[in-house]
């Protein structure tokens, strides 16, 4: 099966190549250092591609996995179920945020629903790309039900890694997450409480834009799902089957794909770390090819990243997903391996060193 | 006077263009405020511009003002001073990380001599580009005089005014600030002490390398030349000669020199925030040209950018120089133009609101 073949392809980073990319960066013209979490960027990157310096990590793709959510029935959102087809709508005709960020970093943006609720009106002539994979239309309100059942979430896990592979197989060499589903906060809540140990109320934030009242309504309504399916952290699939949602599978997929091509990819925001989470439950080493794009205001973000060991890029308070935070991170990505491949070294430079 | 007419152009942002910019940003296809400190950006650069939404702040140039201290004298630095004429060179071939980051953010990089002690060797056809604008051969040392005259600090403030307005009449929407010179986060925790009223020990950090018994001995240095000069930081031209550097006089200059064309000018670290301080003390409306690029490891940036109220695009534990920062962050500032340009809003994406 596509899943075991994908977990099977995971391996660890290079450390003969780890190792040559920290004395490299340590002869650079430059104090050691000086560059901070770029240094280290650049050095998980060479270990990944197994060659220093690393390939220059574009094209870029961004993957917009889009899905509804049966939660939304519990009123954890403000916006209304269709605004997910509205809005996959709108970035087919590149009037969304991701459409403005990816031009920006000249990436491609592919959009991909994995079960969206509502039809999906593709206007006249709109220039973007749509993947229609869907599951199953929408999940299943995780508060009476599975979200959906183990054999739909491999679907969705498998839909991923197809999605990772077709955007390597056209020559992409940096893949970024990106989402759309009203409520998809509430699922990421209940999956980082999960994978963490967190209690839900201390990682369910205010999503996009429900009042304080509604936020606590909102853990409330992750912790009655978790008393009901008591989802296990030793089984990824299970959890994200039970409070997790389409787009969640799909994305831990995509991470999971990326790493067997050992491909870098930019995770986005909390609900692409909630499901960075199932992927590295699932394949611990795929965290050697995820980069944090950013951290955004949603409590749960903070608390994945750190269980996950990683540091993101940018921390400019966003609480928008789509891929925001991975496209305003890509350049600093890109600049990273560009430090390590084209600057010079102090014999190189004739550039003295530290005196004595 | 060049100085006098440039301070006499610098005037607040528009009102109607800040306000319109608002009331744009809460139409967009986005949960309102969602994308955090990029809005503020956008609607910044929109009353600098006063135009909604505002260019975009491209092509970019950075400015790499270099200069030396003669304050290195005092053993403030691990660095030999004639680093900074080999960095220049270096500059110009291409080789260090201020290249490699232009190169990512398709800036143009200008490297200006505006007092190196050491004569800069140019290599055979070096692709780079050298103003030659020498105000003096680095400074005095700060410790027993006044690190230069009132005139060499005019000098290199108009120095500075006169390479924006060249950058700008060549067609550049976007300036970077960048320097080099051997010993400048000496003089920039002096000019941060002066201006913010900080303690020495609070604003002086380990540059590029010192060890703490070190930056102790920097920072009693500093605390020397204070109360030899007693700079008012009330006379911000006689406060940058007496303990500043030729670079953060000509950095001052360049910020003035963008705010009076309005066009946005992108602070680099430590050396540009102090410079920004002379700057706001000449006129304080340069700020709304003004964006902090990122936030470096020294703990005298945190002091002044608080004091500026400038909010930094990027925290990643750089401690360069260079321009580096500000180029990270200026495909940010682009970015944040080009949502406030090219997003949807919700009524003509047809996309739902928030439910009632």
């Amino acid at each position: 099966m596509l899943l075991e073949r994908t977990l099977a392809a995971i391996t660890p980073a290079d450390p003969g190549t780890l190792a040559a990319a920290l004395d490299r960066q340590s002869h650079l013209t430059k104090p050691p250092g000086s560059l901070g979490l770029l240094e280290d960027i650049s050095v998980q990157l060479a270990g990944l591609a197994a060659s220093c310096p690393p390939p220059l990590p574009e094209p870029a793709a961004v993957a917009v996995f889009a899905a509804d959510h049966g939660v939304h029935a519990q009123g954890v959102s403000v916006w209304p179920q269709e605004v997910t087809a509205q809005m996959v709508a709108n970035f087919l005709v590149s009037g969304a945020a991701v459409n403005a960020l990816a031009a920006q970093a000249a990436a491609d943006v592919v959009v991909v629903d994995v079960g969206v609720a509502t039809p999906v009106t593709v206007p006249d002539a709109a220039p973007g790309r749509l993947i229609r994979r869907p599951v199953r239309s929408g999940t299943a309100d995780m508060t009476s039900a599975p979200a959906m059942t183990r054999q739909e979430a491999v679907r969705a896990l498998e839909t991923g890694i197809a999605v990772a592979a077709e955007l390597v197989g056209e020559g992409h060499r940096c893949l970024l997450t990106g989402d759309m589903g009203i409520a998809n906060t509430t699922a990421s809540a209940a999956l980082i409480a999960v994978f963490t140990g967190a209690d839900p109320d201390e990682v369910t934030g205010h999503g996009a834009g429900v009042d304080e009242n509604t936020r606590q309504h909102k853990a409330n309504v992750v912790r009655g799902a978790l008393e009901l399916h008591r989802p296990d952290p030793g089984d990824p699939v299970g959890a994200v089957a039970a409070v997790g949602g389409l787009e969640h599978a799909a994305i831990a997929g995509f991470v999971l794909g990326a790493a067997a091509h050992r491909v870098p990819v930019i995770l986005d925001g909390v609900i692409a770390s909630s499901a960075a989470l199932v992927a590295a439950a699932l394949a611990p080493d795929a965290l050697a090819a995820c980069v944090a794009g950013h951290r955004s205001v949603e409590p749960g973000h903070t608390v994945a990243l750190r269980h996950l060991g990683l540091h993101p890029l940018v921390d400019l308070g966003l609480r928008l997903g789509e891929g925001s935070g991975a496209l305003l991170a890509l350049p600093l990505v890109q600049a990273a391996v560009r430090t390590l491949r084209d600057m010079a070294t102090f014999d190189s430079a004739g550039v003295a060193g530290k005196e004595a």
